[in-house]
């Protein structure tokens, strides 16, 4: 935990935005739709106490002047000598929450407060309480001790904007002053002690020839500057404000949310100067009860996972003013992803459940298919039913209505079709969130989805009614002769096919035990009673798969004898609601998990979790989930010394790049970068018997449950 | 002439946008507000006959295919092998004019078709004439012939968008079949033989497995794909759209004016290909034009130097509805610079005088000042007058009222003040304006700008009546203290300074002598007489500058023995608007440039012309004005030599890059890159008395001058 040059998500809620930083150079920045970091400089900094120098956090590498572009004979003498250096690394100290990421350093201390909250549901919300919640802004502090200092001290931040579209200009307005580039990003301080200025370099804007040369909007840079007396400390408040108008996505043609509210960035900035303190007593808020109620690695990586969560997410509003949520997948930019939707509801449930009630609808209404199936190697095709794209999309265009941006047919590994686990996906979260919200109304609406979907499963089982085991045996018609994969699309056989996949038919067996308890709700009895033979024909196939030595094969029946950790993935889901589990089962997947989770099988030399027993690859995403599975509803203590080898991950010096990554092949960040996922950390707080009542309660959702 | 591997522009007029597509790589493509080229892959090309493998323009490079961020350990066996290769460089021949770009490879013909044609007066033109001038959007023919084809065969044409915030998408609506990154560009055909794709690589578009997987949106290419029976030649029509929504600029608050008349990018190209015939006739009937009036060499310059102008031109509507219009100043961005302004302004009096005026009216309305003048070395301050900035703005942000984004005090090189020579800018192009349109309401308007900006003139001569001699004797006092510079602002001393220096003192004599002609027929006698007045006294101060062998001072009176082919610059403004120009003074210019349009003097090496005998920066689009000026004014031969000297240059394979550039180090372009000034070449094409009005016939401008 000692590393602190790494990068960060700093993001508000649902504007598809973050302040990235952290890592050393210019590697971070403002970004808006981003797959990645904006790579730009960003200087934060004050002046010495001999005034002759200005140090700042390491967060640029300068040289990108571009004077030379103009006075190609270098005639002016227009350059200053640097006078901006950086902090030495020892010098600097780094405490990094959810909410709030601080820095300090000599007589300065910069705090980034990222709003960390719940969204209410537009179409209940009040106009306030939503416009507070989705104001496209972040706050910092930056303050100057000046106490021993014996003449008046400057302190700055500012940032060189990467938008290939635009320059940089100068907001003057009473009570704002500011740095913008464009219509897009902006710091601004309402603050009347600071001064704004665009500039080659940041000596310019620091001491000024003159007050009429600070708008040289030819240079790049943008330049805040505070000035402190002696003998005072001082904070300077700053808002750090995305914006984007016009479409935001097609396909489904939309606008940020936030548009029905602001008109221009500056209005952004005034916003979330208004609320600054208490969108910072938020953030605090939050942060002390991540920390009171988890490790420090566990809490860290949590508030990383946090973070970079909020940053893709992006809340839209359709021509017909509709809402609409997206979480962008981190680097890959597909538009909620049902993998990942799925593992981010937990979290979603505790902050705002119409969220995950949102998504699910758009599946039924745009991303339902129905298909058939066929057994491997025929061509014939039985019925199935209805499945669900893998996504909805890519980069902000919305995938063609029945289809996603991913899914290839006559494929058998990657970018294959995914129909039956997003099938067990969408009932697994419809369970979740009608387990947790009571929302009865919704079930009852989607009644037929449920039931479908209870066909559908049944049906890629076996045709035959006999022949049934509980476990998906064939691959849907889509894949036009390849084979179906499971979400862990880039790891080995172990867990890429499938059909008779262990971690499926886990899955598989969760779906059925939801299925079954929405609809003896719905009083879909006989509909609930073939759910719960299909679960019990689940449990029984996989309990007859252990060997002598109770060790489960990563598929069944098909000689691939890894070992794998997600066969008790599915447990949560269950356990979250409630839901009596199968004492036997739950035994055995015990005995399996205690027969893996070993050096050698399942575990890396470093002792971090390794997914697959075949794979090098593995997921912190799922290692989360499948530790809270471990521990709280199979009784294994906590591993302290995998926390210790999953931060050293996220900390090693080419993934700090990407903030929060998932996929690490031993170690290293390899595909699944600056990734939402994490939130999965989110149960790790949770110690009760209903952990997602008792995380709405303790972070803050305030939302009722509807009747 | 006979390399063809070089970037041009391909641009609508007023978009701020490009396809800049030329140079060998990924070096070109679709570029929307930016400073240079794209650098995105682009393919256009057809199969072989044999029907295997496929062969396209090398404006690729391919590997971009990211297809390794998600399967991380090449699991799936997902990619193809390369069936796309490049033509041989021999194979490859191109033929471009200002409108009709053409390459020959194989079986292929590939022609990109750019609008040239006048914008007419949004203010009094019909709304469809207007959308019809401004539709965003450019057209292209793909051609294969497929006579002597056994086979079926495809061909393609596509791209991988570059913006960093969006995916690539496919566009399929009735009649209209297209890919599209956003709502930012897109290319589309109405051909029903055409589909699209999205994918890693071509080979999967060209022969998708199946057509359900051609909407593959992780994919960053997007390709498409027709097909010509065997025994046919066939081709493919194309629409290659740029939109923007949402503020186009800030500062001033415009959006694009082309948004009056279209919502999104679908209507745009569905426009652009139902005028298909119109604008392709337009072009062609352009280039005869162009080629029918000059050599080979001037002909391809002053064709690639109208593609550049056009790529930075931008028609904007303020929130009044008033039309903007923009020229965007290549590689800089600078909005309007005063300096390119009167440059260009005779190939606008040419295509659409109302821009010249639009862009003198906002000077007027918002970067005209008030200031005084020093005498250098001194603090007093005497009293000066009206004068302009260098521009209005950088990037799409408009500078603050009275300010150009350039001008900085106290400094006495570059990014100094050019506050005297922008005032003669003002002067000179309302003089072009005014003798060309004769829109005597609009000389009325601007009573008081003529008036005030002769006092102004006059009062930077010298504050003492007696001791004026017509040229520039004191700075101004926004410079603090620094000395005003000439808008040669990266040259040496030579035309560096502006107090004293040569080619000002000619450019001030001509603003005299503009100034006289229209305060003449506003009536205003006195200051006409004031005028003239200052006319001879400037003319007999540089012919009293003549050493005994006629050879002028750079900077007279200073010691500055440097010699300078733009002293004859400002002879054009008398010239073309018919005003008799003093014989003795004349003749005095004339000496001077015979005798220092030498090797060793004001030649280089090559026979390329150096406008300073003392600086190795010269700058092509001065050159063009010099060259007309030397051969109609002068009456001196053309210079063939020369102008196959500076076609290489713009040859060169660094320069290439960078489409038309002007700022040429001993031939390599190291400023004023991607730049749209070199359509001062238009005058070339002149030949009789009046230039301008001869141009405007050639060159289709149809609008009437304003009674």
């Amino acid at each position: 935990m000692n590393r602190k040059f790494y990068n960060a998500h700093h993001a508000p809620v649902g504007a598809f935005a973050t302040l990235t930083l952290g890592q050393k150079g210019s590697t971070g920045g403002l970004g808006l739709e981003l797959a990645g970091p904006a790579n730009e400089n960003l200087y934060v900094g004050i002046q010495d106490r001999d005034g002759g120098s200005f140090r700042a956090l390491p967060f640029f590498t300068g040289g990108e002047s571009h004077e030379e572009d103009f006075d190609v004979e270098h005639l002016s003498g227009f350059g200053r000598p640097n006078a901006v250096t950086a902090f030495a690394d020892e010098e600097i100290e780094r405490t990094m929450g959810a909410g709030v990421d601080e820095w300090r350093a000599g007589d300065m201390v910069f705090r980034l407060i990222s709003p960390v909250r719940s969204v209410p549901d537009p179409e209940t919300a009040t106009v306030e309480a939503l416009k507070t919640a989705i104001t496209p802004a972040i706050l910092a502090e930056l303050t100057i001790d000046n106490r021993e200092g014996t003449t008046s001290r400057k302190v700055f931040f500012g940032y060189q904007g990467s938008d290939r579209a635009a320059g940089m200009r100068v907001i003057k307005e009473p009570g704002l002053t500011g740095i913008a580039q464009h219509t897009f990003t902006a710091i601004a301080s309402d603050d009347p002690a600071v001064h704004a200025g665009i500039a080659f370099q940041p000596e310019k804007v620091l001491e000024p020839d003159t007050e009429e040369n600070l708008e040289f909007l030819v240079g790049r840079l943008g330049l805040l500057v505070g000035t402190v007396p002696a003998g005072q400390i001082h904070t300077f408040r700053f808002a750090i404000a995305f914006f984007r108008e016009g479409t935001a996505t097609t396909g489904i043609k939309t606008r940020y949310l936030y548009r029905r509210f602001f008109n221009d960035i500056e209005s952004v900035l005034r916003d979330a100067l208004k609320g600054f303190e208490a969108t910072k007593h938020e953030a605090e808020a939050f942060d002390a009860q991540l920390q009171s109620r988890l490790s420090p690695e566990r809490a860290w990586m949590a508030a990383h996972a946090i973070r970079s969560y909020f940053g893709s997410t992006q809340l839209l509003e359709r021509e017909d003013g509709q809402p609409l949520w997206v979480v962008n997948e981190g680097e890959y930019r597909m538009m909620n992803t049902f993998d990942l939707t799925i593992d981010q509801a937990f979290f979603e449930l505790v902050l705002n459940p119409w969220t995950v009630r949102n998504v699910l609808d758009l599946y039924v209404e745009r991303y339902a298919y129905e298909d058939g199936a066929r057994f491997p190697g025929s061509d014939e095709v039985h019925p199935a039913g209805i499945a669900f794209t893998h996504d909805m999309g890519v980069g902000n265009a919305f995938s063609r209505p029945g289809y996603s941006g991913y899914e290839q047919a006559r494929l058998k590994g990657c970018f294959s079709y995914m129909s039956v686990e997003e099938l067990m996906n969408w009932v697994l979260t419809a369970g979740l969130y009608d387990s947790h919200t009571r929302d009865m109304a919704w079930a009852i609406s989607q009644r037929e989805t449920f039931l479908a979907s209870l066909r559908s499963l049944v049906n890629r089982d076996n045709p035959t009614p006999a022949d049934r085991n509980g476990v998906v045996g064939l691959d849907a018609d889509r894949c036009q002769g390849g084979a179906e994969i499971t979400t862990y699309d880039s790891l080995d056989a172990s867990l890429g096919q499938a059909r008779n996949n262990l971690y499926l038919a886990v899955k598989g067996w969760a779906s059925y035990l939801l299925l079954e308890d929405v609809l003896r709700r719905l009083d879909e009895v006989e509909a609930a009673n073939e759910a719960k033979e299909q679960a019990a024909k689940a449990a029984q196939t996989i309990m007859s798969a252990a060997n002598e030595e109770g060790l489960l094969p990563a598929v069944i029946g098909e000689g691939v004898e890894a070992r794998i950790i997600p066969a008790i993935e599915a447990l949560v889901y269950p356990f979250a609601l409630g839901l009596e589990i199968d004492p036997e089962l739950q035994a055995t997947l015990s005995k399996h998990l205690s027969a893996v989770l070993k050096p050698g099988i399942c575990k890396f030399a470093d002792g971090g979790w390794k997914l697959s027993s075949t794979s090098r690859n593995s997921w912190l995403s799922k290692i989360y989930l499948c530790q809270f599975v471990a521990e709280r509803v199979l009784g294994f203590a906590a591993d302290a010394e995998a926390d210790v080898a999953h931060v050293n991950w996220l900390l090693d010096e080419e993934n700090a790049y990407f903030a929060w990554s998932d996929q690490m092949l031993q170690g290293k960040a390899v595909g699944s970068r600056y990734y939402p996922r994490g939130v999965t950390s989110i149960l790790w707080a949770a110690t009760g018997e209903n952990p997602l009542a008792e995380l709405a309660k303790a972070f803050g959702h305030t939302e009722q449950p509807v009747a």
